[in-house]
Formats: C-alpha cells, structure tokens, sequence
C-alpha cells in the first residue's frame, strides 16, 4: 500500500498528466520555460514536506520544505497552489483513516498556529508566485516579503487559518481550506464516479471545476471577464459545443493558465487515492 | 539539493517522459493495459527501495522493496529492469560522490551475497516479468520460482553478482551489472553533452543506445531477428532516413517494446542527474 505522502506525490504527477487540461501544462501542452518535466521534478522534490505533514508535524514547516524541494527545478512554481491545498489534507489523512473528511481537515485547519503562517510566509522565499497586490492596509502582510513579515504576524497573533480567511474572496485554494474543502471532496466523489483511466477522469473533473466557477489564478494574472469567458467555454466543452483540444490549444496560445482548477483537481486526486482509487 | 534516491525517481519518471521513445510507453504512446500513469505510480512506489539502497541497506532487500512498491498498480511490470539496473549505482552514489563511476558501481556488484540474490529472487513474487526459458540445467533456478529457488542459491553459494553473470549475454542490464555499466556512464555523457531539455535529450541518447545494439527484452519477447531490425532502423532515424514518430507508432502498433533499451536511459538519467544535470 502506498503511504499517505506516496499519494500526495502521486496525485500531484496524475494532475499533470491528464489532458487535454486547458490552459495549464499537461503531457500534451507546455511552456518553453514552465515544461512538463519541471513538474516532474516538483512533485518529486516536495515528497519530504508532505512526509512531515503526514507525520504530524507542523503545517507552516512542512509547507515551507515542500515548496523548497518543489523548487529544485528551473521551471518556477509549479504546485504551490496543489500543495498548499492538499497539505491539511495530507495531514487529516495522516491522523487516521476517517480524519480524510471535511470535519478532519476543517480541525487541521483551525489548529493551525502563528508559527504556521510564518513557515507558510517563508515558504514565499523559494519560489515567485504570481499574487495580487494586497490592499494598502495589508501592505505590512504582503507575502512577497517572506519572513519580514513574520514580526507582523506575530505581533498581530495571526495563524495560518487567520491568513487564509483574508485570501478566501480573491484566491479558491483559501477559500476550500476554511469552507471544509467542499468543492475538492465533491470532485473526489465525482472521479471516483466515473470510469477509465484515473489521468483522463482528472481531465473531465478538472473541466467541470473549470465550469464551475471562474478561475481565481486567471483572475489575478488576467482579469475577471477572462476568467469568466474560460469559465463559459469550459461550459461549452461538455456541452460538446467546443472541443477540449481547441480550447486548450487557444488558452496556451493566450498564456492564461487556470492553475487553481489545477490545484483542485490534485486535492480531489489525492482523496480519491486516499479512499483506495486504483491507479 | 536532491537526495540521490530523489534523483533515482525522477530519472524513472523522465525516462517516461522522454518522447518519441519507440516501442515504448511514453507521454504520447501507451497500450490500453500498461499506460502512462502506471509509470507514474510505479516510480513513486519504488521510492522506499531505493532509499534502502542509498542508505547502505542489503542490495537484494532493497530491490524487493522497490519491485514491491512498484507493483502498487495495475499495469503490471513498468520499471523491473530499471530498477534493477540503477540499484548498484545508487547504492554507490550513496557512499559518496566519487564512487558513482565504473569502479565504484563494480565494487557494489562484487559485494553482493547470496542473501542478497535471495532478495532479487523474491522480488519476481510480486510481479510478472518476461523471461526466457532458463537451460534445462538451470531449471531450479529460474527466476519464476521466486522464492522456492532460495534453497538451491544457498546451496550453489550463488551471489547476486553469480546470477548476473549467468545473464550477461541474454540480458543486457545483467550485462551492464558485469561490465562497469559501460553503455549506462557513456550514454550519461552523451545526455550531459546535449543541448535542450532534459526529456528530449533522454529521447535521443535512448535512439543511440537503440541504434547501438539488439535490445534484449525485443529478443526475449519477440526474436533476435525482430531485435536486429528495430535496431537498424533506429540507426535509420538517426541518419534521417525513417521518421522517430512513424517508427515509434508501428513498434506500438506492433507491440515492440525495446524495454532493456529504456532500462539504460533511465541509468544514464540518473547518473547525468547525480553529477549535476538540471531539470
């Protein structure tokens, strides 16, 4: 049996090598400087961190190594979003069988500590990651500024749950970790679901997340009305009025890479693994 | 940095990445039974073997673990010869940097025990590999008998080392094992020499080594006529006068897997991986 890390790496590899995934890489669809092996190499180098989540130590540590070990590739970030989103998880599962619930993670999330955010700060030091500017009040908790931070988190008490409910309304990984994970559990129920090959239902789950609701990576990179028009063409792709192929033909082509649907499709992977999907 | 079992997973999981591969499963090519995720799961599940061997524990045990973790998928046999093929050399990266070199992988090789050849016999336990008939006088120690040949190992006093050296000239991952990995450090430095990413340059030094020599496992599972003609037209591809991507399409077509051929690739990533190749 694979363990609990084993699983979070895996559906880390799975996730990218489902297609066609519009606008994201996938083993079909890459980037000059952000290829198909970099994620590879992220998913094998973030494997030390998600063992320490899983073993019950600290979120904001375990964060911080797996992004630096994420990070050992030339290609950037590429699964910031996936782990961070998989991490309470990982930890829930870690803990015993029946914790992989919303009930289990929302607990790993609500016992999260200050020293948790200043891991989660630090782990901004390895790696760029496209954020939004935060409003003039927040300027001191801007998490481009890594561990300088930390003074500020610490002197205002905040925890790793306390940071992610100030991201919830602009960024969707944010918002699963304080609202019980609800769209990645239901994606899990919905690849478990379905039949073929794990990489091509990940391909069908991630578009109908992608249906769902506008992409918040795309909306920080691009814009609202971008996100949205990926959001209804996504629409049109199950309803077989566009093809998946063409539309994530186009979306390389426009650089517009919904990458929070992708962190959701790895979360709903790694539970599915977690309940004993085969591979 | 990468620890060196890190280096040896990511080497199995850019050897599957490296595309056009012919005859062999790629991120482009598979077979509706052996897929491309099945490489995924099963590089990830070797890692706990392959840690053993860096660490210094038993090679013959540390092989088990890994082919055992391996199986942890439905595809069957995906990485049994690489595996094989990258222990000694991982074992060797694991004592130091200068031992990761022709002398130093040897003396891994001449180390081995017969508990150590107990081990690669169990390891056949926990999947189906293709193998020739053994001759009538070596009956007893096939290698589908597992662990009921144990006996008669002990009894022959016969190390890992022994065995290989029984193989060398049907197989040529036992070959590399008794001759210094010769073909695996060469085509390391052919793929450090390379230019562009490390995928594509994977593809190509795995044509060199196609080109070079009958692929074994062709020989084993087909004839040594069918062996010699992948391999002159693989020498075709290279001088230009076959297309990669045809060829790779009719051997999939006709199930030919050059599979001891990606074996060697997958050393040679690892090693290029060891001495600093970035990805």
């Amino acid at each position: 049996m694979r363990t609990t890390a084993q699983n979070a790496e895996l559906a880390l590899l799975l996730e990218v090598a489902g297609t066609p995934k519009p606008g994201n890489v996938d083993r079909h669809r890459e980037y000059d400087d952000l290829r198909f092996e970099h994620f590879l190499a992220g998913a094998v180098g973030a494997r030390e961190g998600l063992e320490m989540a899983a073993d019950g130590e600290p979120l904001g540590e375990s964060f911080r190594r797996a992004i630096e070990g994420m990070s050992e590739q030339r290609g950037g970030n590429t699964q910031f979003g996936a782990i961070l989103l998989q991490l309470p998880l990982v930890a829930a599962a870690g803990e015993d069988d029946r914790s992989l619930s919303p009930e289990g993670a929302t607990a790993v999330v609500e016992s999260t500590t200050v020293a948790d955010a200043a891991g989660f700060y630090r782990a901004f030091e390895a790696v760029d990651v496209a954020v939004d500017e935060p409003p003039e009040d927040m300027a001191a908790l801007d998490v481009r500024r890594g561990s300088e931070a930390v003074p500020t988190l610490r002197e205002r008490g905040l925890t790793l749950e306390a940071i992610m409910e100030q991201s919830a309304d602009v960024d969707d990984v944010a918002a699963e970790w304080v609202e019980g994970f609800e769209r990645v559990f239901g994606a899990a129920e919905r690849l478990e679901a379905l039949s073929g090959p794990v990489a091509d239902r990940s391909s069908t789950v991630f578009l109908e997340l992608l249906a769902e609701r506008p992409d918040t990576f795309v909306v920080t990179r691009q814009d609202r009305e971008t996100a949205e028009e990926v959001r209804r063409r996504a629409q049109a792709v199950l309803t077989g009025e566009e093809s998946a192929d063409a539309l994530a033909d186009e979306l390389v082509e426009r650089d517009i890479n919904p990458g929070t649907t992708a962190d959701l499709t790895a979360g709903a992977l790694f539970v599915a693994l977690e309940r004993g999907q085969d591979v």
